[in-house]
């Protein structure tokens, strides 16, 4: 098991989140059952806390509060939280991973915030400029990385290569890949078409001597057939697919719900295909794919969906717990340290071409 | 009826797309009976097209073969469409309406070249720089258009609003909508969040004099949720939201054909709930919504799907004829025209005030 490689408690945002303190706690006490050895240091309102955790005995026994007077709202900015939220439990759990007290952080709270405080505390990897979401996503084949979902607004051809060097580790730690292909999204598969950013970042990804299975350009109906293991794209777009993804899942689950009660033949039919197709709801929960990375940071931050419930919050823990296992960050700053010398050689190689071609001529 | 406003004839490239031209001939037959009236100039290889021709009495009353001796092909690059393709059935279907002799031309044959001849024969509207690709998108209230799905990688702010205001006019010519409601995607809802250029063309829709509804920013799960009647974003962003909700439906609709052949009983739940399921089909039928204009030339230009059948690309055809109906370029040519004034005026302002700040000091 993963968990048995874990030896510092994971960092709990125990008051972050529409549910929270209640779902982050009897989420850990799920967490514990399906990793048991792992230990947490829950960060919150102790007074609050402390009756809720009476009630897990596992989880008792597994963990240690720290209390923590305030709490980021879901409201607030980014910025506020950042100047006025030192005491609060967001703060602090993400400052214990700093502090080398906890392996990894988890909060379901203000995405913003935690974003923020994670860059502002832990600070990026060397090599990386801008840190990444990276999520799980449905596909035929069964799941795929995406990368950026919303971190950055805008990525160059640089940052891309490394989101790519990023969600490689994030495929080979979370599903467990050993090569993970690696695709770049873009309008069209040809390599004239695209962003010059993106074009750029092809260049890049296919002249990298890194060990990096990339596919090439991939379209946005790509990511549902599960054609790649990691989809690279700026965040901007990113966020836009899912949440267009999401919509339109939405969409026809309303569909199919209104057709099912449009007579009782369809409900009769509704009925006798339920075990079905509580399949097919079942592969589409999202609560199975909680737990977002903020990957580039010198330290493992996971955000949880704001609204998750004790289920969903354990698949959050769950992904905290693959990443520290598998040691994602020393994957990357060694993918990452691999970047600098071959940029040398190839500078070298360069200079060294330009001399004799000026001795030929 | 629409059709009885219109007097030219629609041009029809009857060589483009995967199933032409018996798709073509097959689906302008239907558009026939739907828009009695309505009149075609159909180009293409005529010895192939007039036996074609001949199995439909009624089309062959209202049209009139142009022979052309040359196809652009699906694999042709565009530049190499535009340098060679002159004597094409796309070209000439193209310059037909330039030359006043049709109205509009719909073609299901390569989208680049499309674009491409499209904009070097009828070249793009007084005030607009950039065409852009909209087309219709399902919701949970009926119906969306989203623009620019691809014809430009990047997209500017000025762009950005005068895909808006291109928009406004396709919502109300092919939706029938008085005012639709205007939204820009973004990543979030907050003034402050995304990229400039979006940010500043909120900037631009909010302080318009324009008559546009405009709702401000949306998010990616609001296409689907039918928040407003036109989504406006750059043509990358647009595609790639396009092609992942196709991914995710074609995800979904697999998940249940799988559901549904499960078990003997999911099996009869389905046979009981196929009518009601055929509607859901329908509605997500991408058939329906086939068309896609290419807004802001001075011409009407449609593409259909390469892949159509016929009853699709007679949904092409019926696009063609509701915005010849409606005249979407005069529409476009006079909101555009208020920009102009509008500007002027607003420059003279800014000079007043400063010119009254001097004075008082």
């Amino acid at each position: 098991m993963a968990a048995g490689k874990i030896q510092a408690p994971i960092a709990l945002d125990a008051m972050g989140g529409d549910n929270a303190p209640d779902c982050v706690i009897h989420g850990a006490e799920m967490a514990l059952i399906r990793h048991p050895g792992i230990k947490f240091l829950i960060f919150g309102n102790e007074p609050e806390l402390t009756p809720l955790i009476e009630k897990h005995p596992t989880l008792k026994a597994s963990c240690e509060i720290v209390h923590t007077p305030h709490v980021i709202a879901s409201e607030d900015k980014p910025s506020v939280a950042v100047r006025r939220g030192k005491s609060s439990s967001m703060w602090m759990a993400i400052e214990s991973v700093k502090n080398g007290q906890a392996c990894a952080v988890v909060s379901a709270g203000n995405t913003g915030a935690l974003m923020a405080i994670s860059k502002l505390v832990l600070r990026t990897l060397n090599g990386i400029n801008r840190p990444a979401i990276a999520a799980l996503f449905p596909t035929l084949r069964g799941e795929c990385v995406m990368l950026d979902l919303g971190a950055n607004v805008e990525s160059d051809a640089q940052d891309l290569y490394r989101f790519a060097i990023m969600g490689d580790a994030f495929a080979r730690a979370v599903l467990g890949l050993s090569r993970p292909r690696i695709g770049l999204l873009n309008v069209g598969s040809e390599d004239l078409k695209g962003r010059a950013e993106v074009k750029e970042a092809c260049s890049l990804l296919k002249d990298s001597r890194l060990s990096l299975n990339f596919h090439g350009f991939i379209e946005g109906n790509d990511i549902a057939a599960g054609t790649v293991d990691v989809v690279v794209t700026d965040g901007f777009t990113g966020n836009v697919a899912l949440k267009t993804a999401e919509g339109a899942a939405r969409l026809i689950r309303t569909y199919l719900r209104d057709a099912f009660n449009s007579s009782p033949v369809a409900k009769l039919g509704g009925l006798l295909a339920s075990g079905a197709l509580a399949g097919v709801k079942d592969k589409l929960d999202d609560r199975k794919r909680n737990g977002a990375m903020f990957l580039g940071l010198a330290g493992i931050a996971v955000k949880s969906h704001g609204g998750a419930d004790a289920y969903s919050f354990c698949n959050a823990v769950s992904v905290a717990v693959e990443l520290v296992a598998h040691r994602i960050n020393d994957r990357i700053i060694e993918e990452i340290g691999h970047l600098e010398p071959l940029r040398q050689n190839s500078l070298k190689l360069e200079a060294k071409t330009e001399q004799l071609q000026k001795e030929t001529n």
